[in-house]
């Protein structure tokens, strides 16, 4: 049931760490928590990286607070001499620092586990603002910090991802929520597309929305997602995945799914439930299609592996392609794709296969195949397919993009012949 | 020859764009960025993400405009009805839009180039604040913005990767050093290792550093650099370099490199110029290795590629390692790593090859070898050995991790026996 907030919030994301401004590090909190901070109707509404500076980050809050419904930090606010988060938005808030007695105690019990001594230093974790709460962190040492005072929150989280995400999801969600700050269910649907473009996704959602309801887009390597809020127009949960099932038909092939999963895992989940395998024999996207199933935990189940087949000597040693194929048609080609797909069933034992091949650049290509030119081949139970497709970009982007192509491409092919199995199996 | 800023510079980056907000976009230009002004002496002390909002961008740079020595924006100089910088900040600044010439011929030919109509929104792009200079863009329409005034510079970037990263190297950084805001040379050294610790690198190099140099440190997934900057202190390129060299020799084999090389670039690097190949053979990295290979263009020259078996069937089928070794040592073991790489090489005619096989988690691990315990095999023209190491985090990160280690375990492994091959070879 979404029941969602009535006006908009405004957001303020303050990233503390000087690693984040030196080209060191990518802020890929602030990614995680626009679309997490998103999906509870608190849409960011400005980010600020600062340095590890207490003057700086007591400014910035000092600032900040009175003008934000919600401020959100993270880093420093560890042990080390250069964490001073906590500290610094005490004395911006013109609070005192308070000992919390069960933080230590929590602190002292995660330390004989994973038995370390003890320091000054790290009882230092176990102060907060006064008012504040201490929120709990089994996966480390710094407990984070929750502050509400005249319908405002303040939040400040650790910075390690797996800290900072358990944390922001368990003990930080449910707080907002019970101040009023956070929606209760999801603050939009999305609408998860590939194979379509932007302009005409919205055409085809327009006709769709009641006044009232936003649109927007993102896109990211050929997927193309369509998300539909409410944003304080009255519309319940029901109302919107209506529209999205309405979407849905309409879209048609290209309907990906409703939410935020991937292709890979959206294959490997099909494969599961079909308990069916699949291999893979790559040239261009040189292992990349193959680490795109491997993130996907538990993939093993359904994984056999692929033939990364560099060198065209590769693809007819280790795959068994016939030196002719490659002589007559070339390495890139759709001949070429085809067999590595059949040669990778034969050789790994599985009941599918994708294959890649192309010019991922700089170098490379022809006239009649530019950089870009890229082949995917599909061997399955009903039958062997091949498609030619022209990406855009740099070596990496083609290399994603042909990635992405090729889940795709699976993707398509599972859901129209597990519908003609069904009938010719009735 | 560095001749670098006497003081400190204030710079601030304004990344503009409401996908870098909703967790749909990374904010790579921030890494990017802050990699590359710290390389010429100017790294970032503030950065800010703002919406798609003539009223925000606008209100952030009449802010900003005067604290700053330098403002970045990256963003919203498209032709399009959401794009706001260039006409926001105009108005921040008190300035009127002008018309360049010189822009709308380079968007005529370009627009003739790509056989596209040019609509009135596209000539809106020819349009630069009063006093400002349009920065040409061969690789897309929107011509970026240089600005400068009482020794305060701004500059306006266009949103996409491929236009950004050529613009700011070839009409930026040459404008910054004119008016002498930006260093001529390089701003620091950086000295690369792995297998250290940024505590005792710490210790290694603080003692070679002279009065007012400034160490500073990075660590990505094992990696540990340390930035030496001379920070104002006078210090020249030579200076600098000396310290690199005389921490290079106290840091022994954990030295990678000087400079920004990754692993894999090096490790392809040594390769070229011993006209040597490489093979592998994965199984818990599942392709991620054979893709840091294949990230760097013209890796095909001594890339092979990778026999990526995730299933041990597939290790006896695609690799032929003997059934009894992987009954009887498990498919997780020093001797299957060992197998692992020398099969490689077998079966792609390589000269060398790398092996990983492990648990990346969260499944999987035994008590004698938990998750995060990894086996890097390594075959070469001197000898097979493998080597055993527990990776701390989760599945992306063991993943990451053991690619470093097992790049790592080759780069010694090269400097090792080749320098006994000269030997051998006298």
């Amino acid at each position: 049931m979404l029941s969602c907030n009535s006006r908009p919030r405004q957001v303020l994301v303050i990233n503390v760490g000087d690693e984040l401004l030196d080209g060191i590090r990518e802020n890929g909190h602030l990614l995680w928590l626009g679309e997490h901070l998103a999906r509870r109707g608190l849409p960011i509404t400005r980010s600020i990286v600062v340095r590890d500076n207490a003057k700086e980050i007591a400014r910035e809050v000092g600032e900040a607070w009175g003008a934000y419904d919600l401020i959100v930090t993270t880093g420093g606010i560890g042990p080390t001499s250069d964490d001073y988060t906590r500290a610094a938005i005490a004395s911006a808030l013109g609070l005192k620092l308070e000992h919390v007695p069960s933080a230590e105690a929590a602190l002292r019990e995660r330390f004989k586990l994973i038995g370390r001594k003890l320091s000054e230093a790290d009882l230092s974790q176990c102060f907060v603002p006064a008012g504040a709460e201490a929120l709990p962190n089994p996966r480390g040492t710094a407990p984070g910090v929750f502050y509400h005072r005249d319908g405002k929150a303040l939040v400040m989280l650790p910075g390690p991802t797996l800290e900072l995400r358990p944390m922001f999801e368990e003990e930080v969600i449910p707080r907002l929520r019970d101040v009023g700050c956070a929606c209760q269910g999801e603050a939009y649907v999305q609408v998860r597309t590939f194979g379509i473009g932007a302009v005409p996704l919205e055409a085809i959602v327009r006709p769709f929305l009641k006044p009232g309801m936003v649109l927007s887009f993102g896109t990211h390597t050929g997927v193309v997602d369509a998300r539909i809020s409410s944003a304080g127009s009255g519309f319940t949960a029901d109302d919107l995945c209506h529209v999205a099932r309405q979407v849905r038909d309409a879209v048609g092939h290209d309907f990906v799914c409703t939410g935020h999963a991937c292709l890979a895992s959206l294959v490997v989940e099909q494969l599961r439930s079909m308990e069916r395998t699949v291999a893979l024999a790559e040239s261009c996207t040189g292992g990349l299609l193959a680490n795109s199933f491997t993130d996907v935990p538990g993939a093993s189940k359904v994984f056999a592996g692929s033939a990364v087949c560099y060198a065209n000597d590769a693809k007819v040693n280790l795959l068994g392609i016939p030196e002719c194929l490659i002589a007559q048609h070339g390495a890139v080609s759709a001949e070429c794709a085809a067999a590595m797909a059949t040669c990778a069933i034969e050789k790994f034992g599985s009941d599918y296969a994708i294959s890649v091949t192309g010019y991922a650049g700089p170098g490379g290509g022809t006239d009649a195949d530019p950089v870009g030119t890229v082949y995917i081949g599909y061997a399955s139970p009903a039958g062997v397919w091949s498609r030619r497709v022209v990406l855009p970009g740099d070596r990496r982007q083609v290399k994603l993009r042909a990635v992405n192509t090729a889940l795709d491409f699976m993707r398509r092919q599972l859901n129209k012949y597990r519908v003609e199995d069904l009938i010719h199996g009735a």
